[in-house]
């Protein structure tokens, strides 16, 4: 098995937070942000939102993106980016406002097909609630779900949809919120082309081990994507890989290889204050090393080790790799 | 509606902590227990364990439950209060272990049967991980929905199986840690009795906000039973209910109303220091006093305020219940 | 005891997160948001920024609030909103840019002297750390003291100088991240003019109980300033007062009469989707229904109920306030 | 400087949570868990309770310890251990219970001397409430920092007085809940004899990163011992040292080099389901291999980096460590 590594454009952008609202960066085009991605060495693919494209012309983006020897792994769906969308996207009470957010998720599958990207990502962000009694959630569930179908059904048979789960922010709550929602929606829907998207550090919010949720996922065959980072586990720190949850990490690179993940390993990370491409040359190098030390478990020996359900006993196996 | 009120009937036991190991009450046997749940006003229906009648004949408990003009609500699995389960019951990698496991939870059934209780309730406490790399979760999660799967079938058809989420506590990690993992399982089972238990604290803990999870599960049909207390949020706390979580809690109960839940509100407190019969009859009455509050709120008004998706006009709303 | 209710200019401006990075609203400028402020009814003192010096006149500004009736309650120090301090502002290893943060907070001292308002606060919102490694603990706790020293003694001895603890967001670690740290800084500093303020959700992010922080800040004379808002507990949601932790809301009120706390009750809320004006005159009607019940506890009972140490006692005054 | 590798007795005794109420292993004796912890290589302290005299006479222990070639690193104060002091115990409101409670932590400090332990460790586990308006607060500290005083006067000028802080359980919350509390009350104290314990996982469970509580209480000449063990961060898991928090954990031994911590590291670990001797010896030997790795850092390198306050820099030193 091989790691395809890939970035999130977004991640060579500027970035900003509530507080430093110009931006810790300078603004740059999508097509710099595309640039920077090719500098990065190991990088394969990119993921893009579908309002990317309201920049620059799909065909030229295309081009660029082969010029450079990359490819699209995912197109994704922003319904978050605007004011417009502050009180919800698929789940909006006004129904042309909700036309329009899932004519913007049908984009992102336009662009998937015109790109050759395998998949259109619904990360849902505006899609919850802040307050107690603010939504109606029986209302808001049958929204959610209708729009997700919709878009999957335009989807249908090429393009998989990822629904990709998160806890909070930018709402204080998301309603697809973490592994078990997003696959219960996904197994209710049963449509071969709906999945789950982890980002390891959602995963780690939603109070998951993310090897274990990639081993859930896979269960049902639903596991369609990854979405790669560190964070400290409360907050979407969206930080380089393997600078927190070392352990936690190799056991996630494991399990992707023990269920025979296929797809990508996509950075999605949000370097604040670093530059770019050193954070994501760090995160390519890091997820490489530790994809060594995954290999260099003796699974037999941690099978046995497993079987005991004795903690010291698999101990005993991992920490020989860095504990000489 | 009425309110179905319960309690567990662990509520009136001894209570200790890792601390005081002794506890903080004195020892009592079940029936005293029973005698203490049936001085609680208002109190219509307990919870019991399969394993309380290892002390006490089920028809000599049938009895003094129909004298004090109870009811059984539910028949619990115990799988965890004994070290003979440290490592784990449906997911045990003995099969000796495994089985007896099994059986234990088919008593619960047999129990439930002869109590005239309509579920039994599987809170499966042992069964997760605490360290990285402990167990295989991919065996791990085969044993664990194959288990559940056995003791439905040996259910079916009369006796409803609830599946009860919880994040950690005796474990680092549970494997059915939310109500959506626990609803995909549901799901994917494709079994009528086969459903879930919210506990609210286990949903707080979760990272839920539980009005939500009523919406979430009972749109699969899936809501089965409620466990109902408070906590701080990030432990299971186990508290009075009402004394943290006020708002929260009358929405909780407003989406019962609203979802037309049927099952028992049941007390699962753990009043370390406190006197069980009074702090079991002061949550009686806060639940009281909240569905009264709960059933204040102007529905029409509600259902305005939020389709309009803005905080401040269902806020508008729902302060008028406490701010005068 | 009067509520002095006031509340950061900052509520009225554009709020943004790093999704919607444009913001849900429009941009407005500094007169802007005082004239909003002027429109809250009961609102009876502002919160600035040194910062906003650069865009008005102080001279303006000041009779722009004796116009609206309004006073200026503290002039805060904004040493986190450009890319400059991205690093760090006191804890700076760049003697340059060090030397220019702490004249950025000398001038928050020279304004508070021109706009008469009786302290300025330092929210050190840059001086922290992302990564394990990162900084030199040593080397910047050293700074960081002395920093807020050097402010100190510019500041005596008519401007008090109030340190505003947070454990997160900017950064994903900031120095002075509860009440105990900024206490024992303030009493290692030992100056009379050197104190702590509260912000509610901060207190609840570092795990306290506002309440007794309030007690324990008090006791050693530290509790100079109050920011208010409400959050769910792990992130500084800064959400409307009183719509989640009805509680511990009133709770706090409650010991800050008993504490006879003199200082202002200012909102520090961010209404992202929210009208602002509207929020904080929600926000003040919820604060004044609250200081009501706090005011009808009957302090004999329940000092009474404390002294059992038993919640049940306690909870038995309490809950009569709402569960009537 | 030589790591002084220490245990507390308790790690070998039975262990239980409230659902396994007869424990994971069998109740074993005083003498028994001394004898276990002889049996751990490379052990060469223990810390006890002042209880632990209840059972053993205080000399045959000593000879005991002494035959093991061990030495008594503190004897810490049991006031949490039984039903008496469910309310509290230095904050008791009974005056005569609080009497008690007092003379049993002064009968630690005459242990202590008899057994040669240079420290009196004071965490004071039910000294705190479970719910809002439990306890006056105002009350609760007085009597708290009095009751400190007078055992630390007590044990002046030879013994040291270690307040070790804790954020909850066996309360829903502990007074003295995180390092900037203990360290504000010691510097209020203002004796040399009190100072401040670091339990690993209590740090992170207060938000804090252990290395950084490290420098900021050495600042202040306070850090009197360490509490050694690992944790997901949300709770006190009491898990083997290093087999999660790897990072934090050598950055922690690194702070603990740089301050020139001379005391002892202390396993206070719970190893509800694992071997306690087997537990025990991979945790020394990773806080060894650990050691060894923070001694293994180019420290010139290191600040250099530091000084940039780029995490990119740091890192580049750090990953080395281990990815290479």
């Amino acid at each position: 098995m091989e790691l395809k590594l890939g970035a999130g454009l977004w991640v060579f952008g500027n970035t900003m937070d509530r507080f430093c609202t110009k931006g810790y960066k300078e603004p740059i085009g999508v097509m710099e942000m595309l640039e920077l991605a090719g500098k990065v060495k190991g990088l394969k693919g990119i993921e893009v939102h579908q309002s990317d494209f309201e920049e620059v012309k799909v065909e030229d983006f295309r081009k660029k993106v082969a010029d450079l020897g990359l490819s699209v792994a995912v197109v994704n769906v922003n319904l978050w980016g605007t004011s417009k969308w502050k009180y919800g996207a698929f789940t909006q009470r006004d129904p042309k406002l909700r036309k329009e957010a899932i004519d913007e998720a049908k984009k992102a599958v336009d662009y998937a097909r015109q790109l050759g990207a395998p998949s259109a990502g619904l990360w849902l962000g505006a899609d919850g609630f802040d307050y107690p009694f603010q939504v109606d959630y029986i209302t808001h569930w049958n929204l959610l779900v209708d729009g997700i179908r919709e878009v999957a059904e335009y989807a249908t048979p090429d393009i998989k949809v990822g629904i990709e789960y998160k806890l909070k922010e930018p709402r204080t709550h998301m309603s697809i919120s973490d592994a078990g929602k997003a696959l219960a929606i996904a197994l209710a829907l049963d449509m071969d082309n709906v999945g789950v998207v982890i980002d390891f550090g959602h995963a780690l919010m939603s109070g998951e081990n993310p090897a274990d949720s990639v081993a859930f996922l896979n269960r049902y065959g639903k596991l369609f994507n990854v979405h790669f980072n560190d964070a400290y586990g409360l907050w979407d720190d969206d930080m380089i890989v393997g600078t927190i949850h070392l352990w936690e990490t190799i056991e996630f690179l494991l399990y992707c290889k023990l269920t025979n993940y296929q797809g990508w390993f996509t950075l999605d990370m949000f370097p604040y204050r670093e530059d770019a491409v050193e954070a994501a040359e760090m995160a390519l190098r890091n997820i490489e090393a530790m994809w060594e030390l995954a290999n260099q478990i003796d699974l037999e020996e941690l099978r046995k080790a497993q079987e005991s359900m004795d903690a010291i006993e698999s101990q005993k196996v991992i920490r020989k790799l860095i504990f000489k």
